[in-house]
């Protein structure tokens, strides 16, 4: 049965190469192995990621988890052939989905498809992961790689990655604790973050180039104020937690992701409550502004699919709001008072 | 700053529609509640899924999770307009990963992301993860649909599936386990499962069209063949577990994925050891025969690419390979002895 390998088909000749896979894991081992810690059961390469799921200081440990993509951010990166920042992007979104929970990460999962896996591209975006589970102490425990020539364009791509983290179920931020009166504080962006590039991209590309440098951006070319990466919230977060108590103090937290701010934040309210937001408490950082006046994007367009310079809403009670806020200073964030929950 | 929406740039001129992934939201919600249980303390709509993480019967519990994707079988559901059974390909792949170190699942989370949102498609499509999550009594705890105009054409998607499960770890099968002398028992694929459509869809489609029904099929048409459902194991082996003891018994498991029966099962020997495997030991299905004439696919590629009709495979202790090949008989399967761990 055995074909002569001259003249048959090969999984190669059908656009799949096993060893070039064989030499991205073999690249990025050493740096996926640097994001494990004590409670990593595992070693890379076998069918499942291994954690130790013992959490003997917790009364009631609940898992939090969330899976996301970069979305057409990733359009930005090719345009620019940067790959290091959207893996960062991706694990600093899931940080924070699971953040407003009150969970803190365990460890992150990322699928990597591409048309044709090229090597030096895959090890930069995996880079990208690895930076970001440092930061954020949470373990790279698994993922995959998939050639899917036909599906995707020659070297285009497609992340997705998945977070589990943990909190303890009294300390879990919920819709419940939410009142009439709390204040609104909004933590900046750093810019799009991951939602709304497909409108940016469609409202800058026919007139900029990605490297220009429009006079607006101050000296920023278009690449670097796109590709800004998602901040994480999770350090002030966990710092902000050690004197204020969450559902107690801090009511809900609120990620700002595709949606904008009434999305996100709606999502944290019980039936008869509402947002009153003072759109005018805090200056549009220039991307924005050069996007809705690039293409006369709608202003409602705007809200609903950018953050608008608000990557995270904190919502706490009346009595904390000012000590949340000088808190929130000295950890060198510039808080935005920006409204509150009101009836209706 | 308000723009008129006759002329302005809106996020549905972009490509994205949102209130399409609302209706979507809408009609899966009853499904993806159906599948949850009363480890589940969330409901849908959050930011992260939440799961009850006590596992007082355990003596030392430890998670296990993995991330995958369909692969190329994707544009075979696209060619033959089905897509309600490649979402149950991708939740039971993730079973049969975590189920090989021996754990049961939790919770899944998927990730749907398409050129263009067709609510029905995307419908059928969640339908196929519901209907394996039920199958697995897994929970599908959270998800991500995006729209990604640009990068994939049209109404062309990708699926990737995030599963994470439990097992204690006494009962863990590791590479430590597997000795020479022991005995690989193979359960049968029911066909390709998820890993080679690259290379069959070459093979097969300059010489078929995807309805025909080639006589070598004897009725069955080649999208019937190329669909069938990637098999989950977790009912076959959670019985076996309860008259066989893991580790002492039942040395490892291997899942038969991308890399075939040797790469896979390669993953779980040590360094001195090697798979003598009996090539003739089962009958091969009629695809994989059809595939291999049709492109006269050498016998190498064939097996590194292919599970060639066994999906997985127990390295059990020989002193009971008899009674688990039985047991796996009452169990409605036809277990197959395909040879025993090596020396070299």
């Amino acid at each position: 049965m055995v074909q002569n390998k001259e003249t048959g088909l090969t999984y190669r000749d059908a656009g799949v190469d096993i060893d070039a896979g064989e030499e991205l894991v073999h690249r990025i081992k050493p740096m996926v192995r640097s994001t494990f810690n004590e409670r990593v059961l595992t070693d890379i390469g076998g069918f499942g990621g291994l954690f130790d799921a013992r959490f003997p200081e917790l009364k009631f440990p609940v898992l939090v988890s969330s899976t996301d993509g970069v979305g057409t951010k990733l359009k930005i990166a090719t345009m620019a052939d940067r790959h290091d920042s959207v893996g960062s992007d991706l694990v600093n979104h899931c940080v924070n989905d699971i953040l407003v929970c009150g969970a803190r990460p365990l460890f992150f999962l990322d699928y990597f498809a591409t048309g044709h896996l090229k090597v030096d591209v895959g090890t930069a975006i995996i880079s990208g992961f690895v930076k970001a589970c440092q930061e954020n102490g949470c373990a790279l425990i698994g993922g995959e790689t998939a050639e899917m020539p036909g599906i995707y364009e020659g070297s285009d791509y497609d992340l997705a990655g998945t977070i589990v983290g943990i909190v303890d179920r009294e300390r879990m931020f919920t819709r419940e604790n939410v009142q009439e009166g709390d204040v609104l504080i909004g933590l900046r962006s750093s810019g799009l973050h991951t939602n709304g590039y497909s409108l940016a991209r469609k409202a800058l590309f026919p007139r900029y180039d990605v490297n220009d440098k429009p006079e607006e951006l101050g000296g920023e070319s278009i690449a670097d104020a796109l590709l800004k990466v998602h901040r994480s919230y999770l350090n002030q977060i966990m710092s902000l937690l050690e004197e204020f108590e969450p559902v107690k103090d801090i009511h809900a937290l609120s990620h700002i992701t595709g949606g904008g701010i009434v999305g996100n934040t709606s999502r944290v309210l019980r039936e008869g409550l509402s947002l009153d937001i003072d759109w005018n408490a805090w200056e549009r950082s220039a991307i924005f502004k050069l996007i809705q006046s690039a293409a006369g994007v709608p202003e409602d367009d705007m809200r609903r699919t950018f953050n608008l310079g608000i990557g995270l809403i904190l919502i706490v009670d009346p009595s904390v709001a000012e000590a949340v806020s000088s808190k929130l200073q000295s950890l060198g964030e510039q808080p935005v008072m920006m409204g509150r929950i009101a009836r209706g």
